[in-house]
């Protein structure tokens, strides 16, 4: 005969043990940030040289990011510069983005924030066409759940302060948005995050597309949605996860950590 | 001028000629779920770290799994751990998944249940937010037939008691069930059939999502489906058919194995 | 200023060209099914071990095809056995496939046919869910213009005669069919012209369902339709695009013509 | 507190940086047209030899195109062979492409165009059947706003004059053109921007079906969409763009070079 036990009693001991268990890898952050783009490329989010990672340098009012011109999927540690709240550079050799400048707004307004990810990935999108918001009505996309804004306007090409000032206030106190006829930013406390919120919310529209294909979409019920939400971004199991992906590109090349 | 026989005296003479002619190979049990494992890995199931793996154990009341933490990819003999029904590890290095817990609520129910695969690949994931039932309109979906169940409603993340006792009451006698907003599952008296139904269930929700997007799916006759559900799920075909899929994992490396 | 001269003048001298340009292999039968079979497991048609592939042999009454529990990625000219009209093993180390005997009832009545390819790749088969027939609208679907036939219902495991009488009945005179809740067959003069209609029926099926999801299909002007489809079905043309899929299969090992 | 500039300053700032440190590669005119031909391949432009790519030579009245029955994944530089404007073979050793005759009316009509392709993608393909025009509502696509025409008629092949006055006179002076049943073109000023074009356009068709099967697509501001589309075409954008795409292949292999 089974005993029955209250899921709170199963879930605090699956977290000692995952305190126990789950590796933690002693990466620093500039090879975290060029995983974290090797990740992403891996999982199709190419779009030319479109994609941007940041992340809050040790020094206020400090930022690193990929080198300009380089995609995803050549980011290795090196190319990761350093710049500063007006985009000069300010060490490394490479290139400040100059597109990165929305970023900046963020950063500004969330002191919280420590990552940004912003991408075009195919099915983000495609659905950035529609005119819809992204529903997050499966257990593996419900970080997404009252957790992602939408902008239904674009205002072209995001390299000034307009659209620095637009998408910060669209996001608002959300970890992510879909932009219309653009794409997806997600902006975390952890690289981490941002990546794994990366990988899941093109995951998320691309289940979208596929079912409103076919029909309306069945909503999670609240209460559910907002628990699964908070046990998927659980700061161990976001970090095991990106381990695991990181492992993955690992498993093909070393230089993404040079 | 051909001679034309009963379907019988073909049937009867094919099972002979497969006995003779396929081979069995020689894998341990553990060796079969890590083969299973990387199977499931290449036909697309990945969603993080989201898959499972169970299996009966020698001893009443034990059970194999993979250890916690790893994906499919990379699954290898040595990483199945053994535990008992509390979900206490008796044998090997590695993590008790704490999410396997419902599992043993339909190895309790159902004695004839040697074999529980579960995933969330991205079709079924898909299906699983429209609300519909699999359907198995395909011949090489037909194991299928009358042998999938389908939970509609989703009770937060499975990793109590409660959601046990949900999943194996959907359950029922099936082979099969579609988990709305979550994924598949597969029970089964072998690893083999569970790993086999596991690929094909994917395979039938892109099917259906394919074909639900241009309009209704036509039904089989229930007898030529019924015909083909237990053709399809004859003990030598099935490890004709995971020995196929095992030998692609194989080339690629025998690290598995070990 | 430019000469205008008629079309049929360019396609003379096209043709001419491509009589001095383009080489012919020197493969035997054997080594060219083996190479059809890699083509097609590249191009997305495997379904388990649901393909088959077979040839006239020279002795009339015999027939080639690749040996049973074998994947098209598997094969190798060694692989392919010789049989009778009641599918004996009459040469080769293999196990004769059982599922082919309907190929026999197509070989009987269509002595022009040399060659049969059947498969169930994905697109067709859950185009084959529809109740719809494949449509030719593109040039390079044009080879199916007027030239494939839909069988609408399916009678279960095609294993015997009746399935045998009831497929051949249903194609008729013409290269290739859809069969419903099933797959594709195309019967060919030649291994080489069976293999490119079968990569190109699966493109159709694949356009179809991408089209037909968003609206109805413009079809083609029938007097287009019928130059295309003879231009695309030259002998010169199919043997060029078989020789080039085959050095992609070439490029990545040649054991398949051992 | 941050300064606020108007985008103006920022695009200067912009277009300073990228010529400092943007590196322009040194490949002469076939290296390109191999490398343009490498990144289709790897895009999935492949529809068997139905790809095209041809540039004007130095010498009034000559051009140069990849040898017939070459795929573009086979693509050297020792394979772009030169010929004059009736097709004839000027230099190099192999076969001058008899469909790229109506490249030639392109090239009369329009001084500026010094390089076209011509594919068969699949999504393009599929596009093709519907009779609807290219959308180009996404920020990645917009290089076709108010720049892609749209042929609603079928000629059938392609090889003779009529075809080429049909086609060029639908192209008129746009960059691209969707060609119903067929495929699409990209007549540009460089071997760099057909390439890029190219990619883009097949992302385009295939973002708009997987929008249109879920419903109408809202279309961009013009004056955004123009923004966009003259900051997409500034050469140092297009060429880096083209550098990195011509990167990817060079990781996997330099013989394309040769």
């Amino acid at each position: 005969m089974a005993i029955v036990r209250p899921k709170e009693a199963y879930h605090e001991r699956a977290t000692q043990e995952m305190g126990k268990h789950l590796l933690t890898p002693k990466w620093n952050l500039r090879q975290k940030m060029a995983l974290a783009c090797r990740i992403l490329a891996d999982e199709g989010h190419e779009s030319a040289l479109a994609g941007q990672i940041t992340a809050r340098g040790e020094k206020p009012g400090t930022y690193w990011m990929l080198s300009f011109g380089l995609g995803f999927d050549e980011a290795q540690a090196r190319n990761i510069v350093l710049c500063d709240d007006d985009l000069n550079l300010l060490e490394g050799d490479g290139m400040v983005n100059p597109s990165n400048r929305f970023h900046l707004w963020i950063y500004r307004h969330r002191p919280q924030v420590n990552a940004i990810i912003h991408t075009h990935p195919p099915y983000i999108s495609a659905l950035s066409l529609l005119g819809e918001k992204l529903v997050a009505a499966h257990m593996d996309t419900s970080m997404f759940h009252d957790d992602c804004a939408f902008l239904p306007e674009w205002p072209g090409p995001p390299i000034g302060d307009e659209e620095g000032k637009l998408i910060h206030e669209a996001l608002g106190n959300k970890r992510s948005i879909l932009l219309a006829h653009h794409g997806q930013l997600c902006a975390c406390t952890t690289i981490e995050e941002a990546a794994v919120l990366s990988v899941f919310i093109e995951r998320a529209a691309r289940m979208q597309l596929l079912a409103r294909a076919v029909g309306p979409i069945k909503q999670l019920k609240p209460e559910a949605a907002k628990e699964a939400h908070d046990y998927r971004l659980e700061p161990k199991s976001v970090g095991a996860t990106f381990h695991y992906f990181a492992r993955r590109v690992l498993r093909k090349t070393s230089e993404v950590l040079e």
